[in-house]
Protein backbone atom coordinates (compact mmCIF):
# COMPACT_ATOMS: atom_id res chain seq x y z
CA UNK A 1 0.00 0.00 0.00
CA UNK A 2 1.00 3.96 -0.90
CA UNK A 3 1.20 6.57 1.56
CA UNK A 4 -2.46 8.08 0.89
CA UNK A 5 -4.21 6.08 2.69
CA UNK A 6 -7.91 7.15 3.64
CA UNK A 7 -11.35 5.05 4.88
CA UNK A 8 -14.71 5.83 4.27
CA UNK A 9 -18.20 4.18 6.14
CA UNK A 10 -20.78 3.55 3.79
CA UNK A 11 -24.86 3.66 4.38
CA UNK A 12 -25.72 -0.17 3.10
CA UNK A 13 -29.15 0.78 1.54
CA UNK A 14 -32.24 -1.47 1.28
CA UNK A 15 -32.22 -0.76 -2.67
CA UNK A 16 -28.63 -2.24 -2.52
CA UNK A 17 -29.75 -5.87 -1.78
CA UNK A 18 -30.92 -7.45 -5.34
CA UNK A 19 -33.10 -10.99 -6.07
CA UNK A 20 -30.05 -12.85 -4.50
CA UNK A 21 -30.70 -11.42 -1.50
CA UNK A 22 -27.24 -9.79 -1.39
CA UNK A 23 -25.70 -6.43 -2.15
CA UNK A 24 -25.39 -6.46 -5.66
CA UNK A 25 -22.47 -6.99 -8.15
CA UNK A 26 -22.89 -2.98 -9.83
CA UNK A 27 -23.70 -1.05 -6.40
CA UNK A 28 -19.93 -2.11 -5.15
CA UNK A 29 -18.77 0.23 -8.05
CA UNK A 30 -21.27 2.72 -6.23
CA UNK A 31 -19.71 2.17 -3.21
CA UNK A 32 -15.97 2.75 -4.25
CA UNK A 33 -17.21 6.22 -6.24
CA UNK A 34 -18.76 7.33 -2.70
CA UNK A 35 -15.13 6.17 -1.22
CA UNK A 36 -13.39 8.40 -3.99
CA UNK A 37 -15.49 11.15 -3.51
CA UNK A 38 -14.86 11.20 0.43
CA UNK A 39 -11.01 10.60 -0.21
CA UNK A 40 -11.39 14.12 -2.77
CA UNK A 41 -13.36 15.74 0.10
CA UNK A 42 -10.78 15.11 2.78
CA UNK A 43 -7.86 14.84 0.73
CA UNK A 44 -8.36 17.52 -1.63
CA UNK A 45 -11.10 19.69 -0.49
CA UNK A 46 -12.92 19.31 -3.35
CA UNK A 47 -15.69 17.45 -4.63
CA UNK A 48 -15.78 15.08 -7.71
CA UNK A 49 -19.11 17.19 -8.67
CA UNK A 50 -16.55 20.45 -9.23
CA UNK A 51 -13.77 18.62 -11.19
CA UNK A 52 -13.92 16.70 -14.34
CA UNK A 53 -12.99 13.11 -14.24
CA UNK A 54 -13.82 10.13 -16.11
CA UNK A 55 -13.14 6.45 -15.24
CA UNK A 56 -10.95 4.71 -17.70
CA UNK A 57 -10.73 1.02 -15.70
CA UNK A 58 -12.34 -0.91 -12.70
CA UNK A 59 -11.34 -4.11 -11.37
CA UNK A 60 -13.89 -5.90 -8.73
CA UNK A 61 -13.03 -8.87 -7.34
CA UNK A 62 -15.89 -10.08 -4.72
CA UNK A 63 -15.30 -12.34 -1.53
CA UNK A 64 -18.58 -12.68 0.16
CA UNK A 65 -21.76 -11.35 -0.22
CA UNK A 66 -22.72 -7.91 1.66
CA UNK A 67 -25.92 -8.63 3.88
CA UNK A 68 -28.33 -5.41 3.95
CA UNK A 69 -27.48 -4.82 8.02
CA UNK A 70 -23.61 -4.89 7.59
CA UNK A 71 -21.36 -2.19 8.51
CA UNK A 72 -19.30 -1.63 5.55
CA UNK A 73 -15.96 0.18 5.63
CA UNK A 74 -14.08 1.09 2.40
CA UNK A 75 -9.92 1.86 2.66
CA UNK A 76 -8.73 3.07 -0.40
CA UNK A 77 -4.79 3.40 -1.37
CA UNK A 78 -4.01 6.00 -4.12
CA UNK A 79 -1.04 4.23 -6.23
CA UNK A 80 1.46 5.51 -8.76
CA UNK A 81 -0.31 8.60 -10.18
CA UNK A 82 0.34 9.35 -14.27
CA UNK A 83 0.43 12.94 -15.26
CA UNK A 84 -3.25 12.71 -15.24
CA UNK A 85 -4.35 9.46 -14.08
CA UNK A 86 -4.98 8.26 -10.52
CA UNK A 87 -5.00 4.68 -9.97
CA UNK A 88 -6.40 3.90 -6.50
CA UNK A 89 -6.97 0.31 -4.65
CA UNK A 90 -9.26 -0.74 -2.15
CA UNK A 91 -10.31 -3.37 0.51
CA UNK A 92 -13.87 -3.24 0.63
CA UNK A 93 -15.27 -5.01 4.50
CA UNK A 94 -18.63 -5.92 5.52
CA UNK A 95 -18.62 -6.41 9.30
CA UNK A 96 -15.39 -6.52 9.79
CA UNK A 97 -14.56 -8.78 6.82
CA UNK A 98 -12.75 -8.53 3.55
CA UNK A 99 -15.63 -8.92 1.32
CA UNK A 100 -13.92 -7.48 -1.72
CA UNK A 101 -10.92 -5.83 -3.17
CA UNK A 102 -11.04 -3.59 -6.39
CA UNK A 103 -8.80 -1.30 -7.99
CA UNK A 104 -9.58 1.85 -10.64
CA UNK A 105 -7.62 4.16 -12.80
CA UNK A 106 -9.48 7.87 -12.97
CA UNK A 107 -8.16 10.86 -15.17
CA UNK A 108 -8.81 14.15 -14.99
CA UNK A 109 -10.32 15.97 -18.28
CA UNK A 110 -10.96 19.00 -19.35
CA UNK A 111 -14.28 20.40 -20.71
CA UNK A 112 -14.12 18.25 -23.71
CA UNK A 113 -13.45 14.95 -21.90
CA UNK A 114 -9.43 15.10 -22.93
CA UNK A 115 -7.06 14.37 -20.24
CA UNK A 116 -5.21 17.17 -18.32
CA UNK A 117 -2.54 17.11 -16.04
CA UNK A 118 -3.19 16.89 -12.32
CA UNK A 119 -2.53 20.05 -10.34
CA UNK A 120 0.97 20.29 -8.46
CA UNK A 121 -1.52 20.87 -5.28
CA UNK A 122 -2.65 17.79 -5.62
CA UNK A 123 0.07 15.82 -5.96
CA UNK A 124 1.62 17.79 -2.75
CA UNK A 125 -1.28 16.35 -0.91
CA UNK A 126 -1.68 12.80 -2.07
CA UNK A 127 1.91 12.60 -1.63
CA UNK A 128 2.29 9.58 -3.93
CA UNK A 129 5.79 9.12 -5.17
CA UNK B 1 -13.95 -14.84 -29.73
CA UNK B 2 -15.20 -18.43 -28.57
CA UNK B 3 -18.27 -20.48 -29.75
CA UNK B 4 -21.34 -18.79 -28.09
CA UNK B 5 -21.63 -15.25 -29.00
CA UNK B 6 -24.89 -13.79 -27.82
CA UNK B 7 -26.17 -9.88 -28.63
CA UNK B 8 -28.12 -8.07 -26.71
CA UNK B 9 -29.53 -4.72 -26.87
CA UNK B 10 -29.78 -2.54 -23.67
CA UNK B 11 -32.43 0.21 -23.23
CA UNK B 12 -30.32 3.07 -21.64
CA UNK B 13 -32.74 5.32 -19.25
CA UNK B 14 -32.42 8.43 -17.71
CA UNK B 15 -31.93 7.40 -14.65
CA UNK B 16 -28.49 5.68 -15.89
CA UNK B 17 -27.11 9.32 -16.34
CA UNK B 18 -25.00 10.87 -13.56
CA UNK B 19 -23.64 14.49 -12.19
CA UNK B 20 -21.06 13.87 -15.41
CA UNK B 21 -24.17 13.63 -17.86
CA UNK B 22 -23.16 10.40 -19.02
CA UNK B 23 -23.71 7.17 -17.86
CA UNK B 24 -22.27 6.49 -14.88
CA UNK B 25 -19.84 3.60 -14.77
CA UNK B 26 -21.69 1.72 -11.91
CA UNK B 27 -24.31 1.31 -14.52
CA UNK B 28 -21.99 -0.78 -17.07
CA UNK B 29 -21.95 -3.28 -14.36
CA UNK B 30 -25.98 -3.59 -14.53
CA UNK B 31 -26.09 -3.25 -18.18
CA UNK B 32 -23.70 -6.48 -18.37
CA UNK B 33 -25.60 -8.15 -16.13
CA UNK B 34 -28.64 -7.70 -18.30
CA UNK B 35 -26.71 -8.95 -21.03
CA UNK B 36 -25.92 -12.58 -19.19
CA UNK B 37 -29.19 -12.94 -17.89
CA UNK B 38 -30.88 -12.33 -21.82
CA UNK B 39 -27.86 -15.16 -22.26
CA UNK B 40 -29.09 -17.43 -20.06
CA UNK B 41 -32.88 -16.96 -21.64
CA UNK B 42 -31.46 -17.70 -24.99
CA UNK B 43 -29.23 -20.27 -24.69
CA UNK B 44 -30.17 -21.86 -21.39
CA UNK B 45 -33.82 -21.18 -21.38
CA UNK B 46 -33.73 -20.36 -17.72
CA UNK B 47 -33.91 -16.87 -15.78
CA UNK B 48 -31.14 -15.75 -13.25
CA UNK B 49 -33.63 -15.20 -10.99
CA UNK B 50 -34.15 -18.95 -11.39
CA UNK B 51 -30.67 -20.29 -10.29
CA UNK B 52 -27.97 -19.07 -7.99
CA UNK B 53 -25.11 -17.59 -9.33
CA UNK B 54 -22.54 -15.52 -7.77
CA UNK B 55 -19.73 -12.63 -9.71
CA UNK B 56 -16.71 -13.70 -8.67
CA UNK B 57 -14.79 -10.64 -10.49
CA UNK B 58 -15.52 -8.11 -13.17
CA UNK B 59 -13.23 -5.87 -15.48
CA UNK B 60 -14.56 -3.02 -17.48
CA UNK B 61 -12.87 -1.19 -19.21
CA UNK B 62 -14.10 2.49 -20.48
CA UNK B 63 -13.64 3.44 -23.82
CA UNK B 64 -15.75 6.46 -24.51
CA UNK B 65 -18.95 8.13 -22.70
CA UNK B 66 -22.24 6.39 -23.21
CA UNK B 67 -25.15 9.62 -23.61
CA UNK B 68 -28.49 9.13 -22.72
CA UNK B 69 -29.65 8.85 -26.07
CA UNK B 70 -27.47 6.39 -27.41
CA UNK B 71 -28.23 2.73 -28.70
CA UNK B 72 -26.61 0.57 -26.46
CA UNK B 73 -25.84 -2.99 -27.73
CA UNK B 74 -23.69 -5.53 -25.84
CA UNK B 75 -22.25 -8.62 -27.70
CA UNK B 76 -21.13 -11.77 -24.85
CA UNK B 77 -18.79 -14.41 -25.28
CA UNK B 78 -18.43 -17.56 -23.58
CA UNK B 79 -15.26 -18.36 -22.83
CA UNK B 80 -13.70 -21.36 -21.13
CA UNK B 81 -16.58 -22.81 -18.70
CA UNK B 82 -14.26 -24.14 -15.78
CA UNK B 83 -16.22 -26.63 -13.30
CA UNK B 84 -18.98 -24.67 -11.63
CA UNK B 85 -17.85 -20.85 -13.21
CA UNK B 86 -18.57 -19.68 -16.83
CA UNK B 87 -15.98 -16.85 -17.53
CA UNK B 88 -17.25 -14.04 -20.52
CA UNK B 89 -16.30 -11.15 -22.10
CA UNK B 90 -18.30 -8.50 -23.35
CA UNK B 91 -18.33 -5.49 -26.17
CA UNK B 92 -20.34 -2.51 -24.94
CA UNK B 93 -21.30 -0.39 -28.23
CA UNK B 94 -23.13 2.64 -28.37
CA UNK B 95 -24.41 4.20 -31.58
CA UNK B 96 -22.20 1.19 -33.15
CA UNK B 97 -19.28 2.55 -31.34
CA UNK B 98 -17.46 0.66 -29.31
CA UNK B 99 -17.77 2.51 -25.02
CA UNK B 100 -16.46 0.05 -23.10
CA UNK B 101 -15.23 -3.87 -23.13
CA UNK B 102 -15.42 -5.93 -20.08
CA UNK B 103 -14.62 -9.48 -18.63
CA UNK B 104 -16.89 -11.65 -15.73
CA UNK B 105 -16.24 -14.55 -13.81
CA UNK B 106 -19.66 -16.13 -12.78
CA UNK B 107 -19.78 -19.29 -10.52
CA UNK B 108 -22.85 -21.51 -10.24
CA UNK B 109 -23.62 -21.98 -6.22
CA UNK B 110 -25.96 -24.35 -4.46
CA UNK B 111 -28.33 -22.73 -1.61
CA UNK B 112 -25.25 -22.51 1.18
CA UNK B 113 -23.86 -20.09 -1.63
CA UNK B 114 -20.71 -22.85 -2.49
CA UNK B 115 -19.74 -23.76 -5.71
CA UNK B 116 -21.79 -26.56 -7.55
CA UNK B 117 -20.52 -28.30 -10.91
CA UNK B 118 -22.19 -26.75 -14.00
CA UNK B 119 -25.35 -29.22 -15.59
CA UNK B 120 -24.04 -30.95 -18.62
CA UNK B 121 -27.39 -29.49 -20.41
CA UNK B 122 -25.43 -26.20 -19.88
CA UNK B 123 -21.87 -27.28 -21.09
CA UNK B 124 -24.23 -29.19 -24.31
CA UNK B 125 -26.26 -25.70 -24.80
CA UNK B 126 -23.32 -23.45 -24.46
CA UNK B 127 -20.83 -25.49 -26.48
CA UNK B 128 -17.97 -24.20 -24.81
CA UNK B 129 -14.67 -26.84 -24.62
CA UNK C 1 -58.39 10.16 -20.16
CA UNK C 2 -57.47 13.09 -22.32
CA UNK C 3 -56.38 13.74 -25.88
CA UNK C 4 -52.47 12.68 -25.67
CA UNK C 5 -52.12 9.35 -24.84
CA UNK C 6 -48.83 7.73 -25.79
CA UNK C 7 -47.47 4.11 -24.60
CA UNK C 8 -43.81 3.21 -23.84
CA UNK C 9 -42.27 -0.37 -23.42
CA UNK C 10 -40.41 -0.77 -20.04
CA UNK C 11 -37.23 -3.70 -19.90
CA UNK C 12 -37.27 -4.51 -16.61
CA UNK C 13 -33.94 -5.41 -15.76
CA UNK C 14 -32.74 -8.30 -12.94
CA UNK C 15 -30.96 -4.79 -11.09
CA UNK C 16 -34.87 -3.18 -10.47
CA UNK C 17 -36.04 -6.18 -8.29
CA UNK C 18 -35.18 -6.19 -4.12
CA UNK C 19 -34.89 -7.80 -1.42
CA UNK C 20 -38.48 -8.75 -1.44
CA UNK C 21 -37.96 -10.52 -5.12
CA UNK C 22 -40.27 -8.06 -6.92
CA UNK C 23 -39.19 -4.46 -8.74
CA UNK C 24 -38.58 -2.23 -5.95
CA UNK C 25 -41.22 0.29 -5.10
CA UNK C 26 -38.92 3.08 -5.99
CA UNK C 27 -37.69 1.73 -9.69
CA UNK C 28 -41.46 2.27 -10.42
CA UNK C 29 -40.61 6.37 -10.51
CA UNK C 30 -37.86 5.47 -12.97
CA UNK C 31 -40.31 3.92 -15.11
CA UNK C 32 -42.55 6.49 -15.54
CA UNK C 33 -39.40 9.17 -15.87
CA UNK C 34 -38.50 6.74 -18.60
CA UNK C 35 -42.16 6.77 -20.26
CA UNK C 36 -41.92 10.91 -20.38
CA UNK C 37 -39.04 10.32 -21.49
CA UNK C 38 -40.55 8.66 -24.67
CA UNK C 39 -43.76 10.48 -25.00
CA UNK C 40 -40.95 13.87 -25.26
CA UNK C 41 -38.87 12.35 -27.52
CA UNK C 42 -42.26 11.26 -29.78
CA UNK C 43 -44.73 13.94 -29.44
CA UNK C 44 -42.09 16.84 -28.61
CA UNK C 45 -39.50 15.57 -30.94
CA UNK C 46 -37.19 16.58 -27.75
CA UNK C 47 -35.53 14.73 -25.22
CA UNK C 48 -35.99 15.47 -21.65
CA UNK C 49 -31.74 15.72 -21.43
CA UNK C 50 -31.98 18.98 -24.06
CA UNK C 51 -35.24 20.99 -21.91
CA UNK C 52 -34.87 21.82 -18.02
CA UNK C 53 -38.02 20.53 -16.46
CA UNK C 54 -38.64 19.39 -12.51
CA UNK C 55 -40.76 16.99 -10.83
CA UNK C 56 -43.37 19.05 -8.18
CA UNK C 57 -45.22 16.00 -7.34
CA UNK C 58 -45.51 12.44 -8.23
CA UNK C 59 -47.72 9.63 -6.70
CA UNK C 60 -48.16 5.95 -7.14
CA UNK C 61 -50.93 3.45 -6.10
CA UNK C 62 -49.25 0.10 -6.10
CA UNK C 63 -51.71 -2.62 -7.43
CA UNK C 64 -49.41 -5.95 -7.66
CA UNK C 65 -45.94 -6.87 -7.85
CA UNK C 66 -43.69 -6.74 -10.77
CA UNK C 67 -41.68 -10.01 -11.62
CA UNK C 68 -37.94 -9.85 -12.90
CA UNK C 69 -39.71 -12.04 -16.28
CA UNK C 70 -42.56 -9.48 -16.39
CA UNK C 71 -43.46 -7.88 -20.02
CA UNK C 72 -44.17 -4.17 -18.92
CA UNK C 73 -45.67 -1.56 -20.44
CA UNK C 74 -46.94 2.22 -19.53
CA UNK C 75 -49.77 3.80 -20.68
CA UNK C 76 -49.52 7.80 -20.59
CA UNK C 77 -52.18 10.38 -21.09
CA UNK C 78 -51.56 14.31 -20.54
CA UNK C 79 -54.16 16.13 -18.44
CA UNK C 80 -54.80 19.82 -18.57
CA UNK C 81 -51.69 21.81 -19.19
CA UNK C 82 -50.73 24.78 -16.75
CA UNK C 83 -48.85 27.79 -17.79
CA UNK C 84 -45.87 25.77 -16.77
CA UNK C 85 -46.69 22.47 -15.37
CA UNK C 86 -47.57 19.34 -17.45
CA UNK C 87 -49.98 16.93 -15.68
CA UNK C 88 -49.85 13.20 -16.44
CA UNK C 89 -51.04 10.19 -15.66
CA UNK C 90 -49.89 6.66 -15.68
CA UNK C 91 -51.11 3.47 -16.02
CA UNK C 92 -48.62 0.28 -15.81
CA UNK C 93 -49.08 -3.03 -16.83
CA UNK C 94 -47.11 -5.93 -16.13
CA UNK C 95 -47.74 -8.77 -18.88
CA UNK C 96 -51.00 -7.39 -19.00
CA UNK C 97 -52.31 -6.96 -16.07
CA UNK C 98 -52.65 -3.53 -13.99
CA UNK C 99 -49.66 -3.34 -11.61
CA UNK C 100 -49.41 0.28 -10.51
CA UNK C 101 -51.34 3.72 -11.35
CA UNK C 102 -49.67 7.22 -11.43
CA UNK C 103 -50.09 10.92 -11.44
CA UNK C 104 -47.20 13.55 -11.58
CA UNK C 105 -46.69 16.98 -12.09
CA UNK C 106 -43.80 18.37 -14.03
CA UNK C 107 -42.71 22.27 -14.29
CA UNK C 108 -40.80 23.34 -17.28
CA UNK C 109 -37.88 25.32 -15.72
CA UNK C 110 -35.44 27.90 -17.00
CA UNK C 111 -31.24 27.92 -15.97
CA UNK C 112 -32.22 29.07 -12.54
CA UNK C 113 -34.85 26.42 -11.69
CA UNK C 114 -37.86 29.13 -12.11
CA UNK C 115 -41.05 27.86 -13.72
CA UNK C 116 -41.02 29.45 -17.13
CA UNK C 117 -44.19 29.14 -20.01
CA UNK C 118 -44.58 26.03 -22.44
CA UNK C 119 -43.54 26.90 -25.57
CA UNK C 120 -47.26 27.26 -28.02
CA UNK C 121 -45.40 24.78 -30.69
CA UNK C 122 -45.65 22.29 -27.51
CA UNK C 123 -49.04 23.03 -26.49
CA UNK C 124 -50.32 22.66 -30.03
CA UNK C 125 -48.37 18.96 -30.98
CA UNK C 126 -49.64 17.72 -27.28
CA UNK C 127 -53.29 18.90 -27.90
CA UNK C 128 -54.35 19.00 -24.33
CA UNK C 129 -56.93 22.24 -23.81
CA UNK D 1 -48.43 14.47 13.57
CA UNK D 2 -48.52 11.22 15.69
CA UNK D 3 -46.88 10.18 19.06
CA UNK D 4 -44.22 7.79 16.77
CA UNK D 5 -41.58 10.60 15.27
CA UNK D 6 -38.37 9.14 14.54
CA UNK D 7 -35.00 11.12 12.34
CA UNK D 8 -32.74 9.44 10.01
CA UNK D 9 -29.60 10.99 8.27
CA UNK D 10 -29.29 9.93 4.54
CA UNK D 11 -25.98 9.37 2.96
CA UNK D 12 -26.30 11.74 -0.08
CA UNK D 13 -24.38 8.87 -2.73
CA UNK D 14 -22.79 10.90 -6.56
CA UNK D 15 -25.14 8.41 -8.19
CA UNK D 16 -27.99 9.76 -6.89
CA UNK D 17 -27.72 12.65 -8.79
CA UNK D 18 -29.07 12.91 -12.58
CA UNK D 19 -28.54 14.40 -15.95
CA UNK D 20 -30.21 17.89 -14.27
CA UNK D 21 -27.75 17.83 -11.85
CA UNK D 22 -29.67 17.21 -8.42
CA UNK D 23 -30.97 13.83 -7.06
CA UNK D 24 -32.76 12.04 -9.01
CA UNK D 25 -36.96 12.07 -8.61
CA UNK D 26 -37.31 8.66 -7.75
CA UNK D 27 -34.05 7.92 -5.24
CA UNK D 28 -36.32 10.62 -2.58
CA UNK D 29 -38.75 7.04 -2.82
CA UNK D 30 -35.38 5.12 -1.91
CA UNK D 31 -34.18 7.57 0.82
CA UNK D 32 -37.80 7.64 2.74
CA UNK D 33 -37.33 3.49 2.32
CA UNK D 34 -34.20 3.88 4.50
CA UNK D 35 -36.05 6.16 6.81
CA UNK D 36 -38.56 2.99 7.13
CA UNK D 37 -35.64 1.16 7.47
CA UNK D 38 -34.21 3.09 10.24
CA UNK D 39 -37.56 3.41 11.89
CA UNK D 40 -37.87 -0.70 11.80
CA UNK D 41 -34.81 -0.97 13.15
CA UNK D 42 -34.92 1.37 15.92
CA UNK D 43 -38.46 1.04 17.18
CA UNK D 44 -39.48 -2.67 16.28
CA UNK D 45 -35.82 -3.84 16.83
CA UNK D 46 -36.54 -5.71 13.47
CA UNK D 47 -34.99 -4.99 10.18
CA UNK D 48 -37.38 -5.03 6.46
CA UNK D 49 -35.57 -7.64 5.26
CA UNK D 50 -36.92 -9.93 8.00
CA UNK D 51 -40.88 -9.21 7.69
CA UNK D 52 -42.81 -8.90 4.86
CA UNK D 53 -44.23 -5.56 3.64
CA UNK D 54 -45.55 -3.68 0.87
CA UNK D 55 -45.89 -0.51 -0.20
CA UNK D 56 -49.06 0.66 -1.37
CA UNK D 57 -49.09 4.06 -1.74
CA UNK D 58 -46.85 6.73 -2.38
CA UNK D 59 -46.67 10.26 -2.75
CA UNK D 60 -43.96 13.04 -2.66
CA UNK D 61 -44.07 16.69 -2.95
CA UNK D 62 -40.72 17.98 -4.31
CA UNK D 63 -40.18 21.74 -2.53
CA UNK D 64 -35.98 22.03 -3.67
CA UNK D 65 -33.47 20.17 -5.30
CA UNK D 66 -30.79 18.23 -3.19
CA UNK D 67 -27.35 19.10 -4.03
CA UNK D 68 -24.91 15.88 -4.03
CA UNK D 69 -22.89 17.73 -1.32
CA UNK D 70 -26.20 18.49 1.66
CA UNK D 71 -26.50 16.81 4.51
CA UNK D 72 -30.03 15.11 4.30
CA UNK D 73 -31.94 14.69 7.07
CA UNK D 74 -35.63 12.72 7.34
CA UNK D 75 -38.41 12.60 9.98
CA UNK D 76 -40.69 10.28 9.55
CA UNK D 77 -44.06 10.22 11.67
CA UNK D 78 -46.78 7.22 12.31
CA UNK D 79 -49.63 7.97 11.78
CA UNK D 80 -53.13 6.30 12.39
CA UNK D 81 -52.10 2.36 12.41
CA UNK D 82 -55.01 -0.09 10.13
CA UNK D 83 -55.63 -3.54 11.12
CA UNK D 84 -52.70 -4.42 8.57
CA UNK D 85 -51.33 -1.25 7.62
CA UNK D 86 -48.90 1.62 8.77
CA UNK D 87 -49.35 4.72 7.23
CA UNK D 88 -46.45 7.29 7.78
CA UNK D 89 -45.47 10.89 6.54
CA UNK D 90 -41.82 12.52 6.06
CA UNK D 91 -40.12 15.61 5.82
CA UNK D 92 -37.06 15.52 3.84
CA UNK D 93 -34.61 18.12 4.64
CA UNK D 94 -31.24 19.18 2.92
CA UNK D 95 -29.23 21.23 5.05
CA UNK D 96 -31.70 21.92 7.26
CA UNK D 97 -33.79 23.34 4.58
CA UNK D 98 -37.60 21.09 3.63
CA UNK D 99 -36.57 19.66 0.61
CA UNK D 100 -40.22 17.62 0.39
CA UNK D 101 -42.56 15.89 1.81
CA UNK D 102 -43.77 12.43 1.32
CA UNK D 103 -46.39 9.64 2.71
CA UNK D 104 -46.61 6.23 2.56
CA UNK D 105 -48.80 3.37 3.34
CA UNK D 106 -47.14 0.04 4.22
CA UNK D 107 -48.71 -2.91 4.39
CA UNK D 108 -47.59 -6.35 6.85
CA UNK D 109 -47.94 -9.27 4.47
CA UNK D 110 -47.56 -12.96 4.72
CA UNK D 111 -45.50 -15.33 2.51
CA UNK D 112 -48.32 -15.38 -0.35
CA UNK D 113 -48.71 -11.21 -0.60
CA UNK D 114 -51.84 -11.25 1.69
CA UNK D 115 -52.32 -8.85 4.17
CA UNK D 116 -51.87 -9.88 8.35
CA UNK D 117 -53.08 -8.07 10.96
CA UNK D 118 -50.24 -6.23 12.75
CA UNK D 119 -48.49 -7.81 15.89
CA UNK D 120 -49.94 -6.21 19.18
CA UNK D 121 -46.10 -5.85 19.97
CA UNK D 122 -45.85 -3.29 17.40
CA UNK D 123 -48.91 -1.24 18.47
CA UNK D 124 -47.21 -1.05 21.91
CA UNK D 125 -44.33 0.30 20.82
CA UNK D 126 -44.90 1.94 18.04
CA UNK D 127 -48.04 3.82 20.28
CA UNK D 128 -50.50 5.46 17.82
CA UNK D 129 -53.83 5.23 18.66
Amino acid sequence: MGNAVYTADIDVRLRDVDFMGHVNNAVYATYIEQAREAFFEEALDVSLVEVGTVLVNLEIDYRRPIEATDEVEITLDVTDLGTSSIPMEYEVRADGELAATARTVQVLVDEDGDAKPLPAEWRNRIGGE
